[in-house]
């Protein structure tokens, strides 16, 4: 228990600017050469294996493969491997483990199965001397330095910028357009007035639904755990084209919706759905373009201009993270220590 | 509006044993002439596509390739294709799609997006008349007969059964095992009273948590959108692992938590996720065999007697369906009615 609640988790979001540009100063040459090796051995299908907080990187990479490289992607349902036994075939398979201790027994296990059934190995995690790095063939350093809130944030956005550049990488790109994040990253950070204003619209919500396309999508399904695991407010989180096909029942009047949503394609296809929203008088909170903002009932602008669709959602979660760390402590609880969680997560 | 509320629903759902033994008998030799055909061509690499409902059944069949076929498999991210127009190379890739309608536009066009990029393309759905169909290669008919409730139920349970089968035409099995569901099923249905009664435990609930492992987590899924669709209470479902990593701080004393526990290795690798919750004092509630419901707060225990673990998903989800449906009911909304559902929906 920190002496001031939320003070380990403020710190580590305060953080994020400074990790962001280390990684690109810093880790980025590496990242590159990781990438090249990967690329001349040509993988055609890759599946992403993560838990929690890492498994919405996995899928903003699981995005950018597929829409970047055209190369098909799966997450993996773990317990096939390591229930289940399962030993697919997986030549010309690129595997990418996704996890910031790198100690989960059973991210180990299925890696290792996977490099035994011929996948190419590749580790994401903010501990090289890990035992899931020493599985793999390759690793890439997150570089987030000691994360000791129990709700992770400044890795989950180095893990996004580390899987950036590792795509870029793999296409031979030089991942420049990346260098306009850290200082965006500190002018999002430091309107924590604003979101604390947007937290007060929470405190006695007793659920919320939060939805996006495309790649604001992984943003979406991020904000939701991190508000479940600080504050507990079942947060539900659905692609747009989901939420049209059930759980909008659930919304009339009685969940807030909050809306990610990214100045390019994604945003445009959820347009149907914010007009739904808005049709259905839902209250509505965007985090996007200030356009986008001023059509809702309230929200938070992002600056995106200059910054490709593909980036955006390393600063989209910004605010989300810092609401629900408001959210949290306006409701008396403490955001460094939700109850029954552990930072590594023992399941085999 | 029906005149008695949940009549359809309700009819529907008791449709299941015939629905499946009319799978088994007239729709079996058709599914091992596409298995086969599609066997021959060797795919190395699954997509599986779907929405909603359609999606937990093709989770299950996720599953089935990875554990009975060791074959690769992903869920596509569906707007890669239709909002950012991604063209991977689909050669050797299988792309399923399981639509009860086939009407839905944005699945039509991936679909339709996949055979071009090289996929072998396979529709499973509920009308052979569909666009869905007419654009795939291959076609397999769930023979379910129209569903007319909002909520589906019988489309689900086709789907899965038409899946299985499928899969073990892919592997030149003869699905024998499946001939004990129907009987099953109509046992399981005869219970309506004990469903009844542990409806009445939710009939207050603010929130659900579902969770399970391996097989039995595509009924998670779907037991928590059944419930959400028709009562709206948000039912947030979390494979046994995934809680440990965060949400389970949502459950002392606040979320009721129902857990399917299949009758296999699922079962066992989520023994350890139900320790940590009856030792937290979890409301728990138990779907699976009676040795697992006679150690939780209550349950409902499934004959797995002569039933292998990777069918038993088709007779978990009944008294799940009805639980939805029985809470619905006591809450004094209409199952067949939920607001702003609509039955193809028409995202693009």
């Amino acid at each position: 228990m920190s002496q001031q609640p939320g003070r380990i988790m403020a710190g580590e979001m305060a953080e994020q600017p400074a990790v962001l540009r280390r990684i690109l100063q810093e880790g980025a040459p590496r990242i590159r050469e990781v990438a090249a090796a990967i690329a001349a051995r040509s993988p055609r299908f890759v599946l992403l294996t993560a838990r929690g907080t890492s498994d919405n990187a996995a899928l903003y990479a699981k995005y950018l493969l597929e829409i970047q490289l055209g190369l098909p992607c799966g997450l993996t349902s773990m317990s096939t491997t390591t229930a289940y036994g399962a030993r697919p075939d997986l030549t010309d398979v690129l595997v990418i483990t996704v996890s910031q201790s790198g100690g989960s027994p059973d991210l180990v296990a299925s890696t290792k199965a996977a490099r035994e059934a011929g996948a190419i190995t590749l580790a994401v995690t903010n501990n090289p001397d890990s035992p899931l790095a020493a599985v793999s063939e390759f690793h890439i350093d997150i570089l987030a330095g000691p994360e000791k809130a129990l709700p992770a944030t400044k890795t989950y956005t180095a893990s996004l910028l580390a899987l950036y550049l590792f795509v870029e990488g793999l296409r031979g790109g030089d991942g420049a357009a990346a260098k306009v994040l850290p200082d965006l990253a500190t002018q999002v950070l430091s309107r924590q007035d604003e979101v604390r204003q947007l937290a007060s619209r929470y405190r006695f919500a007793e659920r919320m639904v939060i939805t996006s396309r495309g790649y604001g999508y992984p943003t979406a399904k991020e904000a939701a755990l991190k508000l479940m695991e600080t504050s507990y407010i079942p947060a539900l989180a659905y692609s747009g084209a989901d939420l049209l096909h059930g759980p909008l029942a659930m919304v009339d009047n009685i969940s807030p919706v909050i809306a990610v949503v990214t100045d390019g394609k994604g945003g445009q296809a959820l347009q149907p759905v914010l007009d739904r929203l808005r049709g259905r008088g839902a209250d509505l909170v965007v985090v996007g373009p200030s356009s986008q903002v001023e059509a809702a009932s309230a929200g938070f602008a992002l600056p995106t201009d200059g910054v490709p669709e593909d980036l955006q959602p390393i600063l989209e979660i910004l605010p989300l993270q810092r609401l629900a760390y408001e959210v949290t402590i306006a409701r008396g609880q403490d955001p460094d220590a939700p109850r029954a969680l552990a930072k590594v997560t023992e399941t085999s």
